[in-house]
């Protein structure tokens, strides 16, 4: 079978192709000392464009079709909410992402797409024009690039989803969207199933889930999506990008909730590359094209996306010169103990230990009562302004002090 | 204080002053799709310098004060045993390595250094003769390339590291020596104080240990050297660049005896920033002055070697711009209970989960009956030729399925 | 407050107060050598009347109000089923274990209850009349004996736990009754809360759980069923009577499921007294007012019920004369640092260790497929009489050894 | 084989025999309800005799051959110092201590003895004739009552043990010293070989330690003894009677560090009595004969101390008619995975879960820096007199609250 031919993600999906995505910028830029974590600063794209390319280039080596524009968060009011003093504009940021993964996408057999992603403007109440017109700013940067799709993702309540899809669909380009939603839907209580049916409704091709959840999670989730789409009769296709974190603990706000959120969940709960062949076939069995990853997820973890769908697809990934598929390149090891785990059952059955045992294994997530349909809670307690935050913070240790 | 004028290594650490080493290559290229775990590639040099230009970068962004050559197991014997059909040669492979270590030292304030490790020919019980000739092609490599100083590391052995030392010694720069063994002593049983004090004697002027135990048990062992080059009247400095990962079941072979060695360590085990700060601190108490990390090691933790003596060395890194002290980035989230999370106290007593509760804490190492002081029994056991491992393979194989 | 006069348990329900339930027999004398596992060997009444007489004792000391006759799977069809060539007679063990109960409850504040539970006879799909006699057969003894009320408990099925309520009401003393169900319901996939109102309707004027699950999940489903009762416009009193065993991985079917079951379970899943307290005051504010326990708590666990409940209750039990609230005994500890721990803060917020590094926290159940709904595939795959027993273990056997 | 006759302790090990010893009364008794957690209570034998009476028996019936009077802590300046207003006198619970020893002992296949363990006295730097003094009190009444041999257990000073030791001797009957200590050494920091030559040339016959550590650490504490005690030329018969928790995080003061002690150990570290037979072919393998329990081991446990050497030994004990080897029972068990249980390999690979996800695997100790050979530091700590310890307790609290 040939090398996949470089056209439209639809003509891909339609055709029946698995279109592989890329993994996350976020954590893995945060952890080579790029982005801060907190307000996940996007101007990295001007200030160290090398960096950013270079992951773009991991994530190309290990198989991804999808180079997507760093451009989360850089949106006009977020920016501006920081109160960062940049001497670089959101129009600048915006284009500098999109130049690197075109730039790249044209290395390899990979498209280029640009996203925005849910706003404070939502958050603080502004209105459906106010939102949208925040959106509407970041596409024309995106449009201007001439990307090859679109991307709305990380929304919590799908009312603004909805807003954000109607905007990039003005442009004409496909259009896929994806909330950080788990099985339990979004904030406001709507079912994951019903999400998807308005996205769709709204003209989204290919709607699904991102980070917030584990793998498995993600791909039950988007399994509720596809119920509810097909039970509306309609039609789309399916997207997942899970984070690289096992957070089975996480409830309802996922593992923003978890104390060790986010400097200590990058180590202990990070899957394994066998984590993630399971959760590949896991996702593919239930009809979802569109597989990568969200948070922690690194090249390696995209590459066992590729070579678990290796006979599928007909194709490897660059990247597997360096990597034997299920431990064979330990046939090489001095020990012999080591060279015994070059098979695949070995690694299929191993269950990791921590090497922490004085840590538990599951954590009490903290969202401050905000539960499932208290949206309103949430967005009371959300602050979005600098000034509300300081005062947010204070009102916080106080409590904590004389609690 | 000023920052540092870069001088050499040796006239840092004789005026008091902190070396921070850099981080582990091996895991951190594999896991960027550029080495191959079991022979651990280092063509990659030659091959892919600009992503092992890119790591350096972000190490010397990161604080570390030395760029170590990519060097590892780029030895003639490694190379030809592994049956590599590589169109490039093992000087080629050193020399590319060299040259990109001086580049990024030479933009920072970093000194290059450039290492031999363990080889095949001590295994395979060549004499001190052939083994010091193989350490002589390095050197010579380095030499022409006017490397800042030093290194062996990596040995099982003190006999060979002792080798290893006085090759090294010939070509007048100074030598740094350290062994992969924890506090039990090398492979033979030489207790690790007696190690340190035949590589002191041997002319190293930096001793310590790298790589196959976790941080705090690194320590524990230089500490142990230190004892013992102190009892015995003599003068050194001292260095420990650990594992990044929590491995206390290891016993005496390191975390090569783990089950999960090597795809399944990298994940749970992995030390978090705030492990790492605790670490350092406990580093520089021992008064260990050459403070860096091995495998797994990635830029954030080396960040958090330069954070924690930010105050001792009167110098932040370069990628703190981008990283709040313990967490003070968050003060910028927007969820209030995430805010809540901006203060050391929380970070420092964070037990962090697995989020795999069906996992153990702890593993049973597996070593095959190769215990302290049965160094000729791994001798034995440890194949060195490609012929032999696929031999050994085979046995174990059939041991395997009729046990 | 006056103590309790002893009246019947209704009254006393009726009247508001709280019935303390009595602990788990099986595994307690178990433990102690006079119940074999699997079988559960009722006959230990007439084989060993001082051993159980002696834990009635004890479970009277800790508070119980009810001395429940160690009936469990005394009926005709069990007892044959297993090929028992006892001597001894269904109808005399059912006597010793009412003769037992009675005399213990007439040495203080209890009331003596008998009950029935499963049969072989409705697994193996005997008709209505056929199971209704199994249980009149031990009715019969029960009336003879003259205990102050009835259970049916420990029923997998709502269809069986009405008949044998049925049969039980023509004796006109009070009836409980008690399925083994979790909040997912019975094994027909009749919801918890439609099992209580057709339990009600029935008869029943006491309905909850016992066995298989947790102490919250118990409750849990015990509020479920108090939903449905007065949805339906009816009225109970609600019991519960939990696993003193954490069981959160078992899905559908209970502690059987998992792998530990029976033997590995006993211990380090076993709930502390302090998680005795918080159960207790969860059931107590659930509504629930028939507190006890099933299998695994032993006559510590039922002292902590009834001290939970000390200041409700105006009244302590008699075997808190050997124990301080919340630890206080310790303060005569010789050790300092045991004697800092006689505080309810300590003991409350304590997460024990197992001091099992190398085992899981949680574990994955096996019901060999039998999932909610699917009573059909149970029934099919429980052997009900020896033969079949055999069979299905060679069967096994060879599944196991092919596998 | 025929069953053992009736003979004196030393003979039976003389002859080579496997002298079974019973399991702890200390806690039992208190999960029972008769026994106060801290004072640990001895007047329990005057009050409540039928309960002592029957947990012997219950240990007869597993196989135990020593009835070990309940004694524990029966000593006059134990019960003056705890302010006791007991109107029984400290002999009174000795004599009836033996008289159910005797009694049950007279039942089976077993012999009667009695014992003393460390005191106050020694704590408050008693003189050894005041020392001596409280040993003799409770020897006049073994004496008086013929008890078949004598136990001088649970102490943490080899030096009180050796006093113990020469009054027990005074009597003329077969003494046995065993000390709460592990492979560490005494609190003195004796080493325990040297603790063993100690004790046997102060005239013991079986040597070994008792409670503190988990049954493999006693094994290899008394290991350690043995080959003290060979290396002097000396002979001794050797005992074992470990906790039956797993405490693999204590350091030297033993599980009473532990943050769970007493209370929270109880539960999720208790050993399987699979944990049983490794530790009992363990002990057999080390050459000890004298082999039972301590805290925590209830009479299944025991039992599976004599059903692991059944072979070895030629007898079963009778609680196994109610026991299947290895899981046998469950081939009558209804569910056909439960069936699946029946056998050696499924029980002994086990590894059980804790079913507490939130709890880790391992605890830090608390001594309050007590540490090896730092004994004076802790009889300073350690209150001996109501008075000190109010004061202490009050000291704490302050301490705790301002921290």
């Amino acid at each position: 079978m040939p090398p996949l031919l470089i056209c439209g993600v639809l003509e891909r999906l339609n055709a029946g192709e698995v279109v592989i995505g890329d993994g996350g910028f976020v954590f893995a830029l945060e952890k080579r000392g790029y982005v801060k974590a907190g307000p996940w600063t996007p101007e990295v794209t001007v200030t160290h464009p090398e960096a950013v390319r270079q992951l773009h280039r991991e994530f190309l080596r290990a198989g991804a079709n999808v180079m997507q524009a760093y451009t989360f968060y850089a949106s006009d009011d977020k920016l501006e909410n920081r109160g960062q003093t940049l001497k670089i504009t959101v129009t600048q940021i915006n284009e500098a992402a999109c130049d690197l993964a075109k730039q790249v996408a044209g290395e390899g057999d990979a498209l280029a797409a640009a996203g925005v992603c849910q706003t404070p403007s939502y958050l603080s109440c502004k209105s459906e024009t106010d939102v949208k017109a925040v959106f509407k700013r970041q596409l024309d940067v995106f449009v201007k690039k001439n990307v090859d799709f679109l991307i709305a993702e990380y929304f919590e309540h799908v009312e603004e989803a909805v807003w954000a899809v109607e905007v990039l669909k003005t442009s004409g380009k496909p259009v896929a969207a994806s909330m950080c939603i788990g099985p339990e839907g979004d904030l406001h209580g709507v079912p994951a199933g019903e999400c998807a049916v308005r996205l769709v409704k709204a003209g989204a091709q290919i709607v699904g889930v991102n980070c917030h959840f584990d793998p498995m999670t993600c791909v039950k989730a988007v399994k509720l999506m596809k119920e509810g789409v097909e039970k509306s009769g309609l039609k789309a296709h399916y997207m997942v990008q899970p984070l690289a974190y096992h957070v089975p603990d996480s409830t309802y706000l996922g593992y923003t909730e978890l104390p060790e959120f986010p400097f200590g969940t990058l180590e202990p709960r990070t899957v394994t590359r066998w984590d993630v062949h399971k959760y590949t076939r896991e996702a593919y069995k239930a009809g979802i094209r569109f597989i990568g990853g969200c948070c922690g997820f690194e090249p390696y973890h995209i590459r066992a996306v590729a070579e678990e769908l290796a006979a599928e697809r007909g194709i490897m990934p660059a990247g597997s010169e360096k990597h034997g598929m299920w431990g064979a390149g330990l046939e090489m090891h001095t020990k012999p103990w080591v060279r015994a785990r070059c098979r695949r059952e070995y690694w299929e059955n191993l269950l990791p230990a921590s090497g922490r045992p004085k840590c538990a294994s599951l954590s009490t997530p903290e969202s401050w009562g905000v539960t499932k349909g208290h949206a309103d809670l949430l967005q009371h307690k959300e602050a979005t302004t600098t000034q509300e935050m300081k005062h947010a913070l204070e009102m916080q240790k106080k409590a904590k002090s004389s609690g």
